[in-house]
């Protein structure tokens, strides 16, 4: 059985990773990559993933996306963690092909309306396509399968903020749309992203195992890995965005906790998720939202080896 | 040596575990007891800790402080956790003596200018009264030695609502004045008190060291175990208030952090503490604040052993 998947991107070079396991899992059928503002602008974002695709050898529907958050003005953009052309300085191909004419809220609606009931949206960008999306078509939420997002921060600090992760920060009040919407959400955020360090050894296997997509992932980590190693003992860096991949592909390999969560716009708590875990709290600010599943733990040893495994088909 | 303090305290059954404590504590000059809304109504409160200071036989003034927040209406009362009279439903006698004719703020003020740079203010209640002091002499920070405060939670989830802690919540704009003013501030909140669970036998040995007193607080704590142990497999009660002036007797017993902190005001993130450590954020929105110290780990046997040995002196 193969999953139909929409996944939303803004590369990145965690979001290289992600879409090339993606690309090599034979469980997913990846219907196109939406992308978003995020890590880069929007223009950039979308160049990369068509480079991305015609490295990988695959043809599918690169769709442009939100340049800007739902509310306020442009994004800063994280040059310093994904190099000056989000792919690590390594001077990757130029793309040849086109982009898909469909914006990419417009895709995840012809998808979801193609497909009722048989698409994931797996977003790892900021959440302002499925935003866009759900203004869109109101019935969304209806016609997805579900929604596997990288993003926020439960019981752990914030890594843009005290209390705000990057991806949840970058478009909050295209969050607080998103897991205002009633349909199944199974977050996975710095409790899970951060709790697992790659070394540079990890990055090798992948290349053994798949020397052009894996070699290019640890080509473009070299930067991302002197980023994330600045002041620290070890040499590594963190592939957030393959999480909620690797979850279609076994959900074991995650601790799922389920509850409520809210989104905060405010100046100070701007992106934080505030999660209360079922039965830990009787307030309506909370309970007043729809329910969503989020990862509370994950299996090291087995995740990584998934990673592995799967770069080598 | 001694250090003054004045212990601003809403009795409350932990906060009588402290207020006893403090009593029997010789490295404690306790000048007074400023009493404030909290647990209990704001009458209540004075009225209790007037029973108290008879029960342990001292004569220091007991002051009546604020009955309702800073900003907003009057609060609600945690009676299901302290019991209808604050003090676990056990008839505890009615006190004899007369409150002190000075308000909690106006005390704290007398006291910091009488004693400048000697009295540490040891507040286990929600902020209302240390607020007020600030309104009434700006230049109060300059005259206290330290402020230890009972209250928040730095990574570890609220116990009003996700995010926040009781006293904190009880009176968010008083915590942030609090909070934002230039003195010393130690913060022991729910990573901290939390952490330590104290069963049946523990007061037991209260009583044990201390039958008059100790007994009293094994008597109270009956109703406050109940709470704390609904549908739990465990019977254990927490002591929150007691941490800052353990601190006071014994600082190596916790691991202090130092960094800033933000208190949330607004409905969703009311009460909440959001700590940011020394080095972990370039937000202005945090490094404008005052630094502080908030504890992150406690030595569980140690502390547990001090309050046994200061109840049997």
């Amino acid at each position: 059985m193969t999953h139909k998947i929409i996944l939303d991107t803004d590369p990145g070079i965690d979001d290289t990773m992600a879409i090339f396991f993606a690309l090599q899992a034979p469980e997913l059928e990846v219907l196109g990559l939406t992308t978003v503002f995020g890590n880069v602008p929007a223009q950039m974002s979308a160049k990369n993933a068509l480079s991305l695709i015609e490295l990988a050898e695959v043809d599918i529907p690169v769709c442009l996306g939100a340049a800007m958050p739902h509310v306020g003005p442009e994004s800063s953009y994280a040059y310093f963690v994904h190099g000056d052309d989000g792919l690590g300085n390594i001077n990757h191909p130029e793309p040849k092909g086109q982009l898909d004419p469909r914006s990419s809220a417009q895709f995840i609606v012809e998808m979801a309306r193609k497909y009722p009931g048989e698409v994931t949206l797996v977003a790892v960008g900021p959440l302002s396509n499925l935003a866009l999306a759900l203004k869109l078509e109101p019935q969304l939420p209806k016609l997805i399968k579900a929604v596997n997002i990288m993003g926020g921060a439960a019981f752990v600090p914030g890594n843009v903020t005290p209390v705000a992760e990057a991806n949840i920060w970058n478009d909050a009040h295209a969050a607080e749309i998103v897991f205002g919407a009633s349909w199944p959400i199974n977050m996975f955020g710095l409790d899970v992203t951060y709790d697992l360090p790659f070394s540079p050894d990890f990055t090798s296997q992948l290349a053994e195992q798949n020397p052009k997509l894996g070699g290019f992932v640890q080509q473009t980590s070299k930067f991302y890995t002197e980023f994330y190693s600045q002041g620290k003992d070890e040499t590594v860096c963190y592939f957030h965005d393959a999480f909620p991949l690797a979850y279609m592909l076994d959900e074991t390999l995650f601790t799922m906790t389920e509850g409520h969560l809210r989104v905060g716009t405010d100046p100070l708590h701007k992106g934080q998720t505030s999660f209360a875990p079922n039965g830990s709290t009787t307030s309506e600010l909370w309970l007043n939202m729809p329910k969503l599943k989020v990862a509370t733990a994950v299996d090291h040893p087995r995740l990584t080896q998934l990673f592995i495994d799967v770069y080598g088909r």
